[in-house]
């Protein structure tokens, strides 16, 4: 099952993917709650509600032109690794690193799938990472490897948008990897049945105006989703909706000669085999707020 | 004004003090939210919120015996200095930054004051480390330095507990200050008004069983805080709720020699004047989750 948040009016609807569009969640099985967090906590049987979404009236499909929400939920945390992928670490300068090196997104550095990017007013540095997340389904804390899959409810995709100037300018990465709107989200939840154990073995591109500047598979990843789960688990209990986004691949704007940054104009694409396309057009930083 | 957070049977009630006890905002002043982010977001006046408070009944006054909570609003971004004062700096062998160094905790990784704070089961480095806390009362982006000090509702206290070696072996420091109830945050929520601007020249200190091991004066900060708020919010939003650690002096336990670090047993005290005193004792994990 694919599950997606979008905005109708001004709230936003849970919604899953049928055929060419998206089932509202509220219409199609009522009973179910209405937030992520809530939904992924209540555990609801995978087949039974995609049985409910494929025999929801042609009323309850989503208008195709509402606008794709990060499927975010209320709360998380959004843990994030660097340096996850030999190329990337190599490319920024950086060893091979001997446990997760973790830093954090607030979810309002994201936007949704087909929604602008936004280069901040005070850089030209505003850099891609194309990036695999997981979806914390099940909570805990002090999770053994063994079992740590049996905590993710599924995957979605990340652009890591990073402002590199800022990124850089001091010991910790915090500020360039927050910047309202630098990065995106989504589309889709792809529950965990749907792909490989830990979704590994799956292709992974990045895309810049089309062009290809990512390409590597998730299974070149340096610590694992189980073995990641594990790891920040001794340090902290996770919770259903939390995210993990396991980092990204060499290709990155910041390495290249010249650099490669994204413009008002620009488009950047994630794609994941299996789990889908993450699109967005970058725009200039909406100045007035 | 000084609010608190108490947590009375299950639920989490908003009090203000009176005397030597805290009177429940929810029967002194029914019409205001109940949570911490939505009274700020109303921006009550606080004279007239006291004149209530002053006016309760004594059936309105929480019982002493009811745990503190952190003053956390829902969904509050926890924005946290490091390397905020050069003494601290340098015993960490850090230069004097230049710019604000970031990271972020989250609410989960504090317990309210009088409340054990966790030893991990994994570390015996759990050090602390005494600090201001700004609560910010107006949101805003590219907020400037001018006016910043208009967005700070008020000021609390922060144990940044931190877990040294698991800061410190990756270049991040997020896991390290995340562990789960390794800090401490509150008790009350002094309104700005009650405080010099900005907090400054307020003496601070630290105490391990009673025995001050951190001593400073709120204007040796690198950055103060309105530098601090307008710089944060080029990069992001700030919201009413929302809480910026301030960094620590000099003085940590990781720096001694030997090292200091707390233990089951231990207590540690934060205190700064005119704001008040987050006092901790330490235990042991808690191991079944």
């Amino acid at each position: 099952m694919r599950i997606c948040k979008r905005i109708v009016g001004d709230r936003a609807v849970l919604a899953a993917k049928r055929g060419d569009g998206y089932v509202d969640l509220a219409v199609a099985a009522p009973d179910l709650p209405r937030e992520l967090g809530a939904l992924l906590r209540a555990r609801p049987d995978v087949a039974a509600v995609q049985r409910a979404v494929d025999a929801a009236p042609a009323a309850a499909l989503v208008d195709p032109r509402a606008p794709f929400a990060p499927p975010i939920a209320d709360g998380a945390k959004i843990l994030c690794l660097g340096l996850n992928y030999v190329d990337h670490a190599a490319e920024a300068s950086y060893a091979k690193p001997e446990h997760p090196v973790v830093f954090t997104r607030f979810a309002q550095s994201f936007v949704g799938d087909r929604t602008p990017l936004e280069q901040p007013s005070v850089s030209t540095q505003l850099d891609y990472e194309a990036e695999l997340v997981v979806v914390i389904g099940r909570g805990g804390r002090h999770i053994p490897l063994a079992s740590a899959l049996e905590h993710v409810a599924g995957y979605t995709l990340m652009n890591d948008g990073s402002v590199r100037d800022y990124q850089t300018r001091t010991p910790q990465w915090t500020l360039g990897k927050n910047f309202d709107r630098s990065g995106a989200l989504g589309p889709d939840l792809v529950t965990a049945d749907e792909l490989p154990p830990g979704a590994r073995g799956l292709a992974l591109a990045g895309r810049v105006n089309g062009r290809t500047v990512q390409a590597a598979n998730t299974s070149d990843m340096v610590f694992d989703v189980a073995t990641t789960i594990a790891a920040l688990s001794v340090a902290l209990a996770l919770e259903p909706g939390d995210l993990i986004a396991m980092g990204t691949p060499a290709g990155v704007g910041h390495a290249r000669v010249p650099p490669l940054y994204l413009a008002p104009g620009d488009t950047f694409e994630v794609e994941i085999e299996r789990v889908g396309v993450l699109h967005n057009p970058v725009a200039a930083e909406r100045t007035s707020r």
